[in-house]
């Protein structure tokens, strides 16, 4: 957790969040008033935050990760804006206004950790994709993921698979396999940073038996990605273009 | 800073990086040996750094957000594969081979605090693509852009002008506006937390003409990305697909 992140979580008064991730967090907030509620209730639990606020008591909403990053920053935004609340910028000096002023604290995103214990497979141009359909049709994924295989991008692929929700990781290895080596390296992380991690890297033709859930992120290498030893690596440029001597 | 960061810094013998970053940390770094090189000399103060480990000295490379993304953290496994140097992952007990133990730190990324500064523009898909040609060729950077917009990926844009290097970035803006609206919001972040930080939100057709430099980073915003207020944003999911109510 950030120094920034910690002097927010001590100084507000509520603190909103994922039951799992309020009690990662259990001490820190031990005086706190606590919404806590369970997954897939992320609208209410951000409408709940929104009015705590509004009656002017402070309250963090906690992710885990970065909350910028498909998670809780945006949904607070658009709710704001549904139900036409003022907001502003803590850069941008409205004291004076009745307004509420919202800060985005930034963390650590999953793609950091998941790449740190790869190696480093991001250090060229990269594109995120989840692939959960649930709030965007299928068509547009598949899309993103032809297009973003065309372009040469290391990928970070998210909600690789659920449950319910089966085959959209084989689809995504095929499309790969049409532009890319079926040696590319792909490397997978399973709870980044918990007791249970588990990180693998394997070969592109082999990720749709590999053992993946919610919360595993997977990494699919542009053509320029090598393996060396136990870790994956994106080179910095196309080879030929610098030399190490 | 991260905890574990800060505690990698402390344990080192020998703390390696640009000499503006050594600066920063210069009271942590304070007993250290410091391996500390001008910019564009990243090659020499890796293989520094690497020697140094070579011959019994523990060694880190520091680099501002995230080594991970567009920093040194692939050149170092890049140089050791090179060389052949063996290394392992902390995270495999590989303690009694004759080998360098490797570990990547994550760290907050550029893309994440200039994400954060503007609101919540990476709460769906996206790409990164660096606008810098010297190690990789510009045609290749020009499909990238090219897919990434034809994927209606939010678009982060690193390096975006440089003193040698300044017709990029209009380009970039055309390519866009071949298939986003001229009203698309675009971010621009320059010098996240640091004294002279600017934050802007201006349009797509004004892109061309923002003030921006090599520490600037620009995010063009997908078909779904908004403004509110002082912020930016990109909502979670394709309209109607969830409701607010």
């Amino acid at each position: 957790m950030s120094a920034r992140a910690l002097s927010v979580l001590k100084e507000v008064d509520t603190v909103a969040g994922y039951t799992t991730y309020i009690d990662l967090i259990r001490d820190l907030v031990a005086d706190k008033n606590i919404i806590a509620t369970a997954m897939k209730k992320e609208v209410d639990r951000v409408k709940a935050a929104i009015d705590t606020a509004l009656f002017g008591k402070s309250c963090a909403i906690v992710s885990s990760g970065d909350p910028g990053i498909y998670a809780m920053a945006g949904l607070a935004l658009e709710i704001c804006k549904e139900r036409q609340i003022p907001v502003f910028s803590p850069q941008k000096d409205r004291s004076n206004e009745h307004a509420l002023r919202v800060e985005v604290v930034p963390g650590i995103p999953a793609l950091s950790s998941g790449a740190s214990l790869l190696g480093a497979p991001l250090t060229h141009d990269f594109a995120c994709i989840s692939l959960s359909d649930l709030l965007t049709p299928w068509k547009i994924i598949e899309n993103r993921i032809e297009c973003a295989v065309k372009a040469d991008f290391v990928m970070v692929i998210f909600n690789p698979k659920s449950k319910k929700r089966d085959w959209q990781l084989r689809k995504t290895m095929e499309i790969a396999l049409k532009y890319r080596d079926k040696n590319t390296p792909v490397g997978i992380v399973k709870n980044a940073m918990r007791k249970s991690q588990d990180v693998r890297v394997v070969s592109l033709s082999e990720l749709a038996d590999a053992d993946v859930d919610m919360l595993t992120t997977v990494f699919i290498g542009s053509t320029q990605s090598a393996r060396y030893r136990d870790f994956m690596y994106t080179p910095r440029g196309y080879s030929g273009k610098y030399t190490m001597d």
